[in-house]
């Protein structure tokens, strides 16, 4: 790229809104990436920054100076530094929180104090606090004066004096209403609200619930915070649903499309590892019963079956569990009844899916005895797989821990190795005193 | 329940949200749910049915009286008919579509004509229209008389004469400008829109990357015919996601918690059974080398190895490509440097995991042709797994299926006999003749 070819990249990038930045950047291979994001003004390179993925991001504060990061961070809120500083350099950090005044460095401190599963790590600090004791002419001509909204503003926030929140002042209220009317009288004091410290996918619910746009957040007093805002709920919807979909399968963390191989591998092994772990006890359990299989090698052909079977439905009830555990929908009573209809259910299937596969294996070999094993096997494993897919989510979910991250591995270990021992033990029970 | 606690019931459903009696129904066994139901107001009817899922839906509906369907009807929207339409009894519906007057009725009938991945069937008639030529006073005075605001209005729609979308005012622009300045003067007139017949998911983008409330939906002519609100964004997500989530382990439709176990088993069968004649192929497969499994029964305990490194690798694969597919990140050129870069990353894992279970099965079994055999089955077993985890998603996406829904399935039934055929095939070809 020549001077010439740089200056209208750069010209292009000016109209071009952040997010659609960090979208050409995201497709881009490394190289490329590299020429593109030198050539954004630094004016926004802030915005960018927080638009792009976890792993894009890294690659391109890698190439920064600590002074140009600085520069950057310069141009955001306080609540956009939070999202940014897991993947700041120290360096640049301290320099950053040098560069802010005591009241935002308060600021920035109390968003980084909080997990990222509570609501505290997500709130901004967008928000139009007004006094209850003003009347709507005077919230008016404050709005005047600011100018600008924040996005997002659906809402005022009416707090007394000492900073507790009192109500809701709906923006429309503002035109709907007499100029003289007082704030306290217009308000909405029956509203929702947030804890800093409550979990964030509490709030996502009520957002879901009630189709809000923005709600107070507060402290335990009552004292306003922050606000928390409906973008940041649909990141972290899309955040949550992509990580439980990236750990079913093991893969850590979000990969850049373009990283290196090596770095790919590493993100991918973990799972893969403990997949061949557990798949070597499967082997081991398979190996007790080497000369069971030896007089009736058919035993080794069937066992694809039992281990299909019994990870399907074992992964059919984990999910529906932990999908009712995310809208929490299991209360303690529920869940004698949930787990009495999942048994049942599992009866059933065993009993007809049991007679189906004990059919088909009469068809292929026209052995009874073990057509009869298959079906009494699939049976049992049937239950066992119900048994565990119900008990791994609501003990993971008991103990604290997120029910959708691990299970389906930790699920079909189980079913596979329990479904090898059943079928096998069975046979050498019932089938190999013929021989 | 006497007539005394029905009362008693009746009043404390009146306090609450339409979201949040649809919660508690969803949470209580079909008969409580039924006597619930019966006790809240008809004038609610309407909203909670909204709210439930679809199959709570429809255990609500069935027990109503066409009567009583068209009384609840008749408080909604016909956005929000339309949105309840699938679930109607026919009867109820030709009723509905009696007591509406043309425009509704024609409204009902274009958001039905659309289909629901298509813009226009969550779009919304809840949108402010104002003409390009009034001035901001005029506006005002238009809204103080409308007195109350649909939900999520952030901004008017401007439009032309024609009804043609001009640009949008957003509401603080009322309370920040001046009311002699024309709306003309005051809009914003670049401005994110949708046609009616685009792709909710792509719109759905849109609202992510631009932090949307709400947009104006038009047709090719560029005439307003509704909006898209953020509520239907987040809905849509949800929806979409917890499908995706069901469809994967074969789960046919949302359950209701507290269906009929035979209801239940129904929606589980489908790919059960998909299940079981794929794990019978392998069954064939296996079945085609029992006479090397006689001659080295090792191979059967080590065949689930086999199995569970070719699954596991082939749905990391894909899962990233379906992401990266719902992201737009997948052009011409990346694809190309995607598919070099997975199966760069094969071989790697192939030769390293390769080595190691080659190694753990020598340290196993004392037998080095066996533990090379197993080696060089899961390096070719990785690289045919990753084939087929890039090339499902990628042909689905090329002929237009969704990417999502089948892929793990598929690929399962494929990895798990291709894997048995490779290592039984090596195992025959290596180590048979030392017999």
């Amino acid at each position: 790229l020549n001077k010439q070819q740089q200056n209208r990249l750069q010209e292009k990038f000016d109209l071009l809104h952040p997010a659609d930045i960090a979208y050409i950047l995201e497709s881009l291979p490394l190289d490329q990436r590299q020429i593109a994001w030198d050539a954004i003004k630094i004016d926004d390179d802030g915005h960018v920054l927080l638009e792009v993925s976890d792993a894009v991001r890294q690659t391109l504060i890698s190439s920064m100076e600590a002074e140009e990061i600085v520069n950057a961070a310069g141009k955001l809120n306080t609540d956009e530094i939070a999202d940014l500083a897991a993947d700041l350099p120290k360096r640049a950090m301290l320099k950053i929180l040098r560069s802010l005044n005591n009241k935002e460095r308060k600021h920035l401190n109390d968003i980084l104090s909080y997990q990222e599963n509570q609501v505290g790590s997500r709130m901004d600090l967008g928000m139009i606090v007004i006094q209850d004791d003003l009347n709507l002419k005077a919230v008016a001509a404050y709005i005047r004066k600011l100018g600008k909204l924040p996005k997002h503003t659906d809402k005022f926030f009416v707090v007394d004096q000492h900073g507790i929140v009192k109500g809701i002042l709906p923006i429309h209220r503002l035109l709907t209403h007499l100029p003289v009317q007082s704030v306290a009288d217009v308000m909405i004091s029956d509203f929702v609200h947030f804890q800093a410290g409550q979990e964030i996918a509490e709030a996502s619910r009520a957002f879901e619930r009630y189709d809000l746009i923005s709600a107070p957040v507060v402290d335990s007093d009552g004292r306003l915070q922050g606000r928390l805002c409906v973008d940041s709920i649909v990141d972290f919807i899309r955040d949550k649903t992509d990580e439980d979909m990236l750990a079913k399968v093991g893969v850590s963390e979000e990969e850049d499309l373009f990283s290196s191989v090596w770095k790919s591998a590493k993100n991918r092994w973990g799972w893969l590892l403990i997949n061949i772990a557990t798949a070597f006890v499967s082997t081991r359990i398979i190996g007790l019963f080497e000369d069971v299989i030896l007089q009736l090698v058919a035993l080794a052909s069937l066992m694809p079956i039992i281990a299909a079977t019994g990870g399907n439905t074992g992964n059919q009830t984990s999910i529906l569990i932990i999908r009712s555990l995310a809208l929490g929908q299991i209360t303690p009573v529920n869940k004698r009844r949930l787990i009495k209809k999942e048994l049942t259910l599992a009866a059933l299937n065993g009993t007809l899916i049991g007679f189906l596969v004990g059919f088909l294996v009469w068809l292929l070999y026209r052995d009874l005895a073990l057509a009869a094993v298959m079906a009494m096997a699939m049976f049992i494993n049937l239950i066992v797989a119900v048994s565990v897919g119900l008990a791994i989510p609501l003990l993971r979910y008991k103990f604290g821990k997120d029910p959708a991250i691990g299970t389906s591995v930790m699920l079909t270990s189980i079913t596979d190795s329990m479904g090898f021992f059943i079928f096998l033990g069975l046979a050498s029970l019932f089938l190999i005193h013929r021989v």
